[in-house]
């Protein structure tokens, strides 16, 4: 893993998530002033974090120095309660590190409906300032507390160089069910989708703040944008990333190849990230990529994509490991896009299982084999244009009913 | 049962189906001329019987006299052999009843991708013509003959009278998964929505063939077209009415109080059958009824309850009793409707749960017992206006997830 200069982060037990012991309170804390821009759930049901945040990073988007991050407790439908308590946590990690509350921003994760416990948060800042003072960063412990229903910790990193100066870009996220993110960006620019996933992304490139925040809305399009796990656009979803400069790069300050070396290293961190929510998606046992080709546009390609991606019969059939191609067709059908249904052709990997709309004389014992894959790509080809576009999901299986029918108690 | 005068059905199994012995061609007769009105998939992927049953009507809309239905395929992504095959089932229908092949429409339900295995179908025809001239109605056999993962029969019917004459209509259908209908008229004049719903309502009514169709299409927009089992339209969804005009009524030629009467029997049979569905959904332990109250406008009012209604995470948490209502408004704030997403009341039948998208003081226990009821009501009500929907569905369970994990083998 590429860390970044001059960023500490970790991550406590406090109380708020009913695990015990579990981590549930993490801070992202740049040493330097940090150019920030963030991403954010287009759900018009915004929890309080998420109404805070981009409150703070209005007024003070070039110079922000933490963010600190719950599981346990979403903090929304809180009313004028959850915002205070929000806008307390921002207070109190000022307080402790000498810091301006714009300059600090919040995200929460876990149950919807119900108030942080915020004396316990309070006690939680205490402790994890004083870790951030004796510059102890432990990238585990902070991925630790962000996780709620997630298996597996989440991060991915890559570096590159602008002269002799190495710059790096490392991100961690959090996102297993609620996950469909339809994010965009500050002010209301773009229509956005679902999930609660949070993530957080450090780099120590010096760029300008304009640039960051087009960087990052450009990655989150083809990546988060294109996860999807059950369809339920969250409350809660918020991407950050944090520039701070520390790696002394000649400044970012325009279109360059400099600032395409950025936006590439930044997207392909987002995209490392999305594919691991998707693989580590409530109850999955599969990664599915399904991949729409040949397109009128991308408009049309994603949203047939996504309408796959998010379609119970294709997903219980992957589940089953069943090569039931008619449903493929089916949902494509009904995605709202004008395709001609008689020359779809449908792919598992590299099996051609139906072409011009009808079946192929494929082997029934080799797509099992395929779908019995933990990575498994659907290739929907519609000989239309030249456009294409592709989504990220898994299966949908028993274990997500499970996890998911008693997620409060 | 109100059965309508002068129609005789049956069914058979001819062994389409790989259930042994379960019936699986179904013939719906009139013995006279029957006017005939059909709404059908907005799937832009429609099997061959649909586009079939489209064109028959189109020629001859006022001389309907025979549907027949099978269950165990469903006849779609089958290309031209497909539409031979549903061409052919016409021909061979008429050949033995002594009609023209465009008095028949056919409908088809079951795994696609799959060719009718004809001759059986042949075979099967044969025994229904000879069942028909014996005069043997037995709706039980028709109905059992439609079902795929049905676990109940689903019928429904009313009456009323004009003068001194009796009107029946009476209805039957099959749906459990593949539930969204997204119905439309002929021609393609509405946006539908998802499903393999295959219904068939028969009335003696004598009403002219535009007034039968329009009182069809206004009846199935708050009843099918408000039904959700699992979000996935349907290739196959086909509803049929024929009225033969038996019950030698005062024709129904304008719309007139006895239309209108018409029209709310009518309304009446598809709404029992609605609810059907959504009660026999695949795996349903739950039949959930979501009211939207004081939208805007009608239309903001559907797409909210159609949102909650098709939403994996408010379904299992049905499933699991759990009065998880946060995420009931992550779903309406995501419907892509402007609510206000302060000011939303969310109730449990009459339980309110939600003030002002914020938590009331309920009981949990109360709000466990109301959601282990066989019927539950949820109430989102927006305050912004005084339109309502409402939409039909189910709890998404493990059953779900098994039942469509292996639908083929």
């Amino acid at each position: 893993m590429n860390f970044p200069k001059d960023f500490i982060i970790n991550g406590i037990h406090c109380g708020i998530s009913k695990k015990p012991g579990k981590r549930d309170l993490a801070l992202f804390y740049s040493k330097r002033k940090a150019k920030a821009a963030g991403v954010f759930t287009s759900n018009l049901v915004k929890a309080a974090p998420v109404l805070v945040s981009m409150n703070n990073l209005k007024k003070s988007a070039s110079d922000i120095r933490a963010v600190l991050a719950n599981s346990g407790c979403a903090n929304a439908c809180t009313g004028k309660r959850g915002l205070s308590d929000a806008i307390a946590e921002c207070e109190m990690t000022a307080d402790l590190l000498g810091l301006n509350p714009a300059n600090v921003l919040v995200a929460s994760t876990g149950v919807i409906g119900q108030y942080l416990p915020i004396e316990k948060v309070r006690k939680g800042i205490d402790d994890l300032a004083e870790k951030i003072v004796d510059d102890k960063n432990e990238p585990d412990n902070a991925i630790e507390a962000i996780m709620t229903t997630d298996t597996r910790k989440k991060a991915s990193s890559g570096s590159f160089s602008i002269g002799s100066k190495k710059i790096n870009v490392w991100g961690c996220v959090k996102g297993a069910g609620m996950i469909h993110p339809e994010l965009k960006g500050l002010p209301a620019c773009r229509r956005g989708r679902h999930a609660t996933m949070l993530c957080f992304i450090l780099t120590d490139a010096d760029i300008s703040q304009n640039l960051l925040r087009a960087a990052l809305e450009k990655s989150v399009e083809d990546t988060f944008n294109c996860v999807s796990v059950d369809g339920d656009t969250s409350t809660n979803d918020s991407v950050f990333v944090l520039a701070n400069a520390s790696a002394e790069n000649q400044a970012i300050t325009k279109k360059d190849k400099y600032y395409l070396k950025f936006e590439k290293a930044l997207g392909s961190v987002c995209l490392g990230l999305a594919k691991q929510i998707a693989r580590d998606g409530e109850g999955a046992t599969h990664l599915v990529e399904i991949e729409v080709r040949n397109a009128k546009d991308k408009v049309s390609a994603k949203k047939i994509a996504s309408t796959v991606a998010t379609s119970p019969l294709v997903k219980t059939a992957i589940f089953g490991a069943d090569a039931n191609w008619g449903r493929i067709l089916g949902a494509c059908g009904r995605a709202g896009v004008a395709v001609d249904p008689r020359k779809i052709d449908v792919y598992f990997n590299n099996l051609k299982v139906c072409k011009n709309s009808e079946k192929t004389n494929y082997s029934e014992k080799l797509a099992k084999k395929i779908l019995n894959r933990e990575e498994i790509k659907i290739i929907l080809d519609l000989k239309q244009g030249n456009k294409s576009a592709r989504y990220f999901t898994c299966d949908l299986s028993l274990d997500y009913v499970k996890i998911n029918a008693d997620y409060r108690s």
